[in-house]
């Protein structure tokens, strides 16, 4: 619901509500509304328990911050400020390939096809769930594109959001053999160029 | 309804239908019950038409055939034998550019990204489609992909839906920019060079 569409005098939710089995899902919906109407950048924590009538403390409680909350929003399962801390230390010519088998430990480690399957479906079925895909790329896949692109960190990210999806998609969603089911090094041999390319090669 | 299914004793719809409005839908909802059930080469137009209640000839007047009913019933929007006719002429080394080309012109004009999302819900909702999908790309891209790879065809087959189920998702279902609005000469010069290395470069 958004504030446009509450009516007038209806009362709002402000009262605290105990930590509980169904706060963390009050959250997470509090912040994907939040989230959708102000973008990642203008929506705050206070205002997510606020809506959510819960205390701000319970953020830190069951996500640590705005940013995991962000991706569990997304039902992203990951951490990104640990990953972003994982991916940039060493070569930036071996970024590309850090990537890849980061993407691949992260899905085939928590049950990949489901989850990816609802998230697609998700983002192909609402503006809501897309335009938080959307940041999340700005902001994520832009973070770790910028550390080492040396021009046009806007196309390069989206490039590189290409082929992650797209192998997301053939690998778990679509499960296209020989893709579904290759070992980590066959998969990292193939598309860790095309992502190191999109990183920090020529784009023609 | 499979075979399987179907009540015992109970009556099969065999009467011949009129060619109308809605045959051409009856005969869609026909072929991807038995595209799913049979797979491409074990579907026949003459069971697909008798499962639809029509003359089989029904068939070639509204799609002219097999492969076009095929992807008519996946709702995409193309015809394999053109398209494999205009791909596979040429330079072999200028393949991966001719692709991208046309995923891009065929998506461009025929509304790519409602299309599009529609098909990827489909896919990730569904079994069937995403089953339908996995024989388009074994089918086609497999025959586009076999007319020049030196090796691995199957790999290199995946790998290049890989790029391009990126790619649309990218451009039409997520709107992630500037991928979503780029000219052709950009989108070509950034990705053909990745379904060139899929298509005929070392796999690593």
């Amino acid at each position: 619901m958004t504030a446009a569409e509450r009516t007038p005098g209806a009362p709002r939710r402000r009262g605290r509500r105990p930590g509980g089995a169904d706060t963390r899902a009050t959250l997470l919906e509090a912040a994907r509304a939040e989230f959708a109407e102000r973008g990642y950048e203008g929506a705050t924590v206070r205002v997510i328990a606020e809506r959510a009538g819960v205390d701000p403390a319970m953020v830190n409680h069951w996500f640590g911050g705005k940013e995991t909350l962000f991706t569990a929003a997304l039902d992203m399962p990951l951490d990104p400020k640990a990953l972003i801390a994982d991916l940039l230390p060493g070569d930036p010519d071996g970024l590309g390939e850090r990537i890849v088998l980061r993407f691949l430990t992260i899905w085939d480690h928590t049950g990949g096809g489901r989850r990816l399957a609802a998230l697609v479906r998700s983002v192909a079925s609402h503006d809501v769930a897309a335009r938080m895909m959307r940041q999340f790329v700005g902001m994520f896949v832009r973070r770790v594109v910028s550390s080492v692109a040396p021009d046009q960190v806007e196309l390069r990210s989206a490039l590189c959001a290409s082929q992650l999806v797209g192998l997301g998609m053939v690998r778990y969603v679509l499960e296209l053999e020989p893709l579904a089911s290759a070992d980590h090094p066959t998969v990292v041999a193939a598309i860790a160029p095309t992502m190191q390319r999109y990183l920090t090669g020529s784009l023609g």
